[in-house]
């Protein structure tokens, strides 16, 4: 059967992701404790697929998925899917918010609730742990007035309270999971490509690595620096842009851009996510 | 006395900084426990200056900087310090490596320190610190077989032995920091200037602003986006570049970008950081 992976353990937004993914398919979803693992599960075959985060409103690039997809494996991104991320304060039943010696959540999460937890609970220590879920399920076994971080189906699932909710920073909070895979997917006509490239350091050389993308009225989706993790000073770009590798006009500006940069990565090409009202 | 606000405690690489900065001239160092509260310091006139780790060779941006810099308080930033970071996984006395149990230190440091830590200390828990000399403080006064990644130095103020050396993912690592304060610096003609700004989600319209530097020749020495923080798929752009807004040719391309640009932040113009070479 085919395989999934996901950053457990189960209710995660990750785990919702797989699930938006899979659309009611048959499959066997497989949890992995930490991100890193879970794209050495692709690479290696352990898995066929994995809905990783590599990109949230409010933090931005989740840069161990990034860096490990441009430096470390050689694995494609094959599909998107894109969440809305609301979070709540869980605590055992019995805890009030007043009582809260702890926070504990993935770091995205506690970055993405920072003015919450500065107004609402300043000086409670914070520790991160490798999920939301895990956070979750971690107060529930503890004996402690620990608070965890997490969505709203974990306090169903470890049988906490509700103590705040939507305490995001911005309410228009969401997350960009991709699916990662062995290879590419095929044109579907309405698709992205994601690749990495470097530039020469003078003036005017990112200017003429975009110039190939713009005299083609090709629209970037995104731009993103990323340290080379050689010397501090030296990028690489992650760019995202409309199109499939397979239309006419995106092989040749890859081709272009390739021969021109002395590093050079495509990512893959991917059918765009569209939500439930199709768009 | 003139105050200068670092992230403590005392050995964090941020002290170092700190010491590099003043260059022995008298002022009185003061501590604080985080980040946020450090950048809020200068903008209440707690401290009159502070320094801040913005960017790091191997992780990249250090986004609550950039983010607090951009959208949180009215500093400047009025210098930058570049130093190198070299890693140490420290212990008590009489702990080897294979007894350890727990890794703790700043998330940046464990991130920095990926590679070594899958490699020898697979499946050992990691907790992240408030900085890398609080990571040595905690390990020095606890009973457990806990060791911290932090510098040299730290082993000496902590009583701490030294169990590995240099675990950085990369030998060239090393860290910017930023000297923020409520006011900028005069021109030295040896200067860089920082901004953010935000454009039009169209084909070229990057590209557009980008052309306002290249066709005046000015070198942008780093280019970086992040999430405006409203929807996904918006984002602001982080330009760093070479002289001074007071350079004639400087603000005639600020006036002209800032009245293109719906978003338009001026962070400051400072003195480029010179290494013990003088280059």
């Amino acid at each position: 059967m085919y395989k999934i992976g996901y950053l457990g353990p189960k209710g995660t937004f990750a785990y919702d992701a797989a699930i938006a993914y899979t659309n009611g398919a048959t499959c066997e979803l497989i949890e992995f404790p930490e991100i890193s693992e879970l794209i050495y599960g692709v690479d290696s075959g352990k898995v066929d697929k994995a809905l990783v985060p590599i990109e949230n409103a409010l933090e931005g690039t989740v840069n161990i998925t990034a860096d490990m997809l441009v430096h470390e494996v050689n694995v494609k991104i094959s599909g998107e899917v894109v969440l809305p991320i609301r979070h709540y304060l869980l605590a055992r039943p019995g805890i009030e918010l007043k009582d809260v010696k702890m926070v504990i959540s993935h770091p995205q999460a506690l970055a993405q609730c920072r003015k919450y937890l500065y107004n609402n609970l300043k000086g409670v220590e914070q520790r991160p742990t490798t999920s939301t879920a895990a956070a979750a399920r971690e107060v529930s076994a503890s004996e402690s007035h620990w608070a965890a971080i997490a969505n709203k189906k974990t306090s169903e699932i470890y049988g906490l309270k509700i103590l705040s909710e939507d305490i995001q920073d911005h309410l228009a909070n969401s997350t960009r999971f991709v699916v990662m895979s062995k290879s590419g997917s095929e044109p579907t006509g309405y698709d992205k490509t994601s690749i990495a490239f470097t530039v020469e350091n003078s003036p005017g050389s990112l200017l003429a690595a975009l110039k190939l993308f713009a005299d083609k009225n090709i629209n970037l989706t995104k731009i993103e620096s990323r340290p080379m993790k050689t010397l501090l000073g030296q990028y690489l770009f992650l760019v995202d842009f409309e199109g499939h590798e397979r239309d006419a006009l995106i092989s040749e500006v890859l081709e272009n851009l390739s021969n021109n940069s002395k590093f050079f990565v495509f990512l893959g090409s991917y059918p765009k996510h569209k939500d439930a009202n199709g768009g």
